[in-house]
């Protein structure tokens, strides 16, 4: 019975992966929350609290595919997460099967042997010697920048472990685009760590991390870098030189599960001393982390963490890699990095479509506004702006459920779109797709 | 190539299963950290850097399974989180396969509804009332405490927002065996938050709520409860009163992924004030949150966190409750205190075995000491602890890997067994098994 559940679940799923790859079918079918809410056609996810048959569980399973967003479909560019990679989905089958926790040798042998392999491999790539640094995957970036930071605040103030926190002085955390470091002591302030970013969400921008960590090794700040997104491009020869610098951080936080396409969560903390990240955050909880095993419990990872038990995220990662090499990686990179220059090179072309930087794209990144024809003969100002703010061209996108990308607006930009190059499935021709689409439902907006 | 991929896949992993549940089958193949990392038998976990066949990883996969540990084995009792619920596991394997994030309604239509469902579904058994309250699924028990506690001092000082932290008084957070709360205030502490226990790791133990709820309202603190545990009881109309006080709670954490058995990782933070958790996280990331979306953005819910992005939990719980409605529940956590007092009554029969508690069991766990032959003559006191503390009979338990229990010291209480019970798959006879095994073991040491 069990066996057969799941089969029939399994094939429900390939399917949908089947349907999902093939560019003809929609992204989504667009509905209201209150629609779902209340139910259509067969679905409803109030629970009645009465138990369901088998079969209801599988049309259950359908309709949540059926409703849900096809976030691997190859024109789906609207997260710095997308794509689906077949290995790496079979990794996180396996690890719901395995159905275990991190923070043990005794319960994860396999996964926590792994969870040291990843990250010296990924700070070998990084330029951090392999041998003496640290890292764990934790549940998302921000999370793992935590993480950094409150590493950055334990090696200087290392009482925070005993006293309250009232007993330190005010610490101040620098991140992108601060006022200076001088300023700040003379108000009494403590600067104790600066953060850089490699891959802002919008732009894409890259931090000049050379500059900032001369900085912070003049003024012995932490550096932490936020390489969430960045640090795919690490992987690639072509373009690994503009993370120059992120080999003098002291922690940085790199999610494969973003550029380098591994199935959501798979986010990695990297901490370049050993043993801080456990002088940090132990609790020795002497129920889970008993001194006296049989083993040598070094590979007792929880008392690394604020977390205790951790998801095992770790094995995907280490599958695909398996499967692709870091040739493969670097393969996949290059390919999105040539694509968001192809996007540029034609958006250029057309005098409807304007980037909002002129430049050859750093990153994946592209933002751009599109001109309905009645704003075309507006000159640029105030006024073209305020209608500009309200062409809300992705609204049409979701509802036809053919193409999904973002937009938003940044600092003094109205509205634009943010196109991104993260999903492995897109082709140069769903590109040439979307730019039409916009035009077609925009033209009299 | 993908579907014939995955189904091999699928096929390791039905393999695996239907020999988890066989008790005859190991639990595991115990190895030394050292033995993993050097490879053994074809097993290479080390990555070279290629790209490896199918077939390899079907191996892997293969070896991945056969060096863990098989958690849902119905004599494996070493975790409070155990066992193997099929419904959950083809939960899990339907939300790798959508592979999205629960920050926006935008890319994850059906689960941002769901997560409405069953918060309120949780906080409506907890007797919060059906309408007015909040909760997220956050990555683990701790993460859920730490939003409890960022919300109550958020409800104090909302200037926490914008202030830095010494702007604020010594905040203090009382949790278990605490000195007085007047004390504290002679001090020039202030007290905000007080967080109680129901369901201890290692004993069980469940704090007096209505106790702890009557100092909370006469000092106007917040009341956090930490039910990760023990939430499951609340299912249970024979044991939910072991939970009264719960009710007048401001926030409480519960993990169906322990006593409920769904698989790996669902935690919910529940907290009963409608829009504070928001009005504490929230920090308007105009990439994400756009106001002007074409729907009601109610349902984004990525500002109630400190994560942005959040791994989807809910949807396993969902297709459970779906599955065994709420009597399911009832009836299988009832099961596991019937088992634990079975557990007790064959343990105070026998001889070499004490309870470190006498009374029956509360909770599911039960603690217990094995003393072996040559301990017997001598007499309680100094002595025979530290020779008992030496009596690692588990060891030889995770040796053989015939079955897993957890073992600590606690307090002045030497190191000690700790049963639990939260695997669906055990029965009676595994329960003898346990007690036969440790005796067989342990005699000689």
């Amino acid at each position: 019975l069990t066996k057969c559940f799941l089969l029939q679940v399994v094939n429900i799923l390939l399917h949908y992966i089947k349907k999902m790859f093939d560019v003809k079918s929609k992204i989504l079918d667009f509905h209201h929350p209150h629609q779902l809410l209340e139910g259509l056609d067969g679905l409803n996810l109030e629970l009645s609290g009465h138990p369901e048959s088998l079969e209801q569980l599988l049309v259950d399973c359908t309709d949540t595919l059926k409703y849900g967003v096809k976030t691997g479909h190859p024109r789906f560019f609207n997260q710095l997460s997308s794509g689906l990679d077949v290995v790496g989905l079979a990794g996180a089958w396996l690890t719901a099967t395995a159905n275990t926790n991190t923070f043990t040798y005794e319960i994860a042998p396999v996964f926590t042997i792994m969870e040291t392999i990843l990250p010296k491999k990924m700070y070998g790539i990084i330029g951090w010697g392999e041998t003496e640094a640290d890292g764990i995957f934790a549940p998302g970036g921000s999370i793992s920048n935590l993480y950094g930071i409150l590493v950055a605040r334990y090696k200087q103030y290392p009482e925070i472990k005993r006293q309250v926190m009232t007993a330190l002085p005010c610490c101040v955390l620098f991140v992108s685009e601060q006022v200076s470091i001088n300023f700040c002591h003379h108000q009494g302030h403590i600067p104790f760590c600066v953060t850089a970013s490699t891959g802002s969400a919008v732009f894409g921008a890259l931090d000049p991390l050379q500059d900032i960590a001369d900085i912070c090794e003049a003024h012995r700040l932490w550096m932490h870098v936020d390489a969430a997104w960045g640090g795919g491009l690490l992987s690639s020869g072509n373009h690994s030189h503009k993370l120059s610098g992120i080999e003098r951080a002291n922690s940085a936080t790199w999610n494969p599960h973003k550029l380098m396409g591994v199935p959501l969560q798979c986010s990695a903390i990297l901490i370049r001393e050993k043993g801080l990240l456990e002088a940090c955050n132990e609790m020795h909880a002497a129920y889970l982390f008993q001194p006296d095993k049989l083993y040598n419990v070094d590979f007792d990872t929880g008392d690394k963490t604020i977390q205790c038990g951790r998801h095992v995220d770790v094995f995907k990662l280490w599958l695909m890699w398996k499967a692709k090499g870091t040739c493969g990686f670097e393969a996949q990179i290059n390919r999105h990095m040539e694509l968001a220059k192809y996007f540029c090179k034609v958006l250029k072309k057309k005098d409807n479509f304007k980037l909002v930087f002129d430049a050859e794209p750093e990153f994946t990144n592209v933002c751009f506004w599109y001109f309905p024809p009645r704003l075309k003969h507006i000159p640029e100002g105030f006024e073209r702006d305020q209608e500009l703010q309200k062409v809300n061209a992705r609204a049409r996108l979701i509802e036809k459920g053919t193409a999904m990308i973002s937009y938003q607006p940044c600092g003094d930009k109205v509205n634009f779109f943010r196109m991104v190059f993260s999903n492995p499935a897109t082709r140069r021709a769903d590109v040439d797709y979307l730019i039409d689409a916009i035009e077609r439902l925009g033209k009299d907006l």
